[in-house]
């Protein structure tokens, strides 16, 4: 069975400050969970350079692949790029295929220093398509380097599903409780997780208009066996009274 | 300048696979805010004891405080306080003081072996109350280890708002641009923000239905320099022609 792993790392003083709701890591989980890859851990930095340089070597070390958000733009606090580079130890320079890109939004006129900082790639990279704002990222061997504005990242995911080399994809059976909580069935759910130790077993609790209870979740490769053991726990709530 | 840090371990397989958005990382930043302490990273970890106790211990060591939610209900994925003792070097078991929080909540007979798992605490850890379902969450030194529902979570933080011994309240100023872009600031806020080293100066876009432009964001701890340095960002904003 094939495991393929990421990590992400989402960067930007204003995701540590309480002034932005990040959504970038479900978007990026929702994208890699259908490819088969799943994330290990994310973590959220700030706009400091020693600190995005070693996240970025520990996690490319890590995991399979690396998905970085924010810190691509025009201004002075905009260092993912360099710090990517400086991670690899290869130079940066303005580029002229992401000038390119540039030129097909600005006018070059309009492509003053500020701008033209969003062409400095690191050498070696490979482009990422920005089709909204064109500003592109770029692939730096296993770390794909990304813009924080949710809409474009979610953009950029497009040129990038086809570098992924997936795993097998994790398949998942929700199985609804309704009027019983967590405790309840604590202890089947342990009983059974260790039965099925290669199974993923989480639950969720709910509380809403029509009363409360909890979705179990089993994750697994073998959607024969999960079926089985869906089964066995359906059957081993049918007996829980409360 | 009294500077106070926290780090954030946002803990649970959900939040990685997609199933799940946090919201509790800007709760924790907002509450922090005022009481003048900086969160200076997150991480989003899965339930994997041994990435949980290294990461406990590298924070505490690193950040005045550490906030950690998700982990300390009733399943066996529930893994976080053995995780805290783990990394602290202490025993843990049922406590007193937690048996009573949750038999304010349950009858006697519902205290099944797997709601009492949520009376597990580490030795020398004082309880922090839970209003909303009475399991209490618990601070180890520098460390609050708080639930994972965000309206617990939330409500949790009322009994540690007491404990934070806070630093200089950071102020900010937002300057509201209309019909520029970042890259025709950038220049102008790069220059600022090398001029004065001790301020914090971030830009953030928005497009809406009346058009685009971002926010200019001033951060420091002394208003009346603040203020001087609006005066002087908004006259080199006037001065910008697009």
């Amino acid at each position: 069975m094939k495991t393929v792993t990421a990590g992400v790392l989402l960067i930007g003083d204003e995701l540590l400050s309480g002034r932005t709701q990040d959504t970038n890591l479900k978007t990026i989980a929702n994208f890699l969970t259908p490819l088969g890859v799943q994330i290990g851990e994310a973590r959220v930095l700030a706009d400091d350079k020693d600190l995005i340089v070693s996240a970025v070597r520990t996690f490319s070390e890590r995991f399979d692949y690396v998905f970085t958000t924010g810190g691509i733009g025009p201004t002075h606090d905009d260092i993912t790029a360099d710090c990517i580079a400086e991670a690899f130890g290869v130079d940066i320079g303005e580029r002229e295929d992401a000038m390119d890109e540039l030129l097909k939004r600005y006018e070059p006129e309009d492509l003053n220093a500020a701008r033209r900082r969003m062409a400095r790639i690191p050498k070696g990279a490979s482009l990422i398509k920005n089709p909204v704002s064109m500003a592109p990222g770029f692939q730096t061997e296993n770390v794909f380097t990304m813009a924080g504005v949710p809409q474009i990242m979610k953009a950029m995911l497009e040129d990038i599903d086809h570098r992924i080399d997936g795993g097998h994809v994790v398949l998942k059976r929700t199985v609804p409780v309704k009027g019983k909580g967590e405790g309840d069935v604590a202890e089947s759910l342990g009983a059974l997780s260790e039965k099925y130790p290669e199974i993923s077993i989480g639950s969720y609790p709910f509380f809403d208009g029509n009363g409360y209870g909890l979705n179990v979740v089993l994750r697994g490769y073998d959607d024969g066996e999960l079926a089985d053991i869906e089964t066995e726990l359906r059957a081993m709530l049918d007996k829980i009274s409360i």
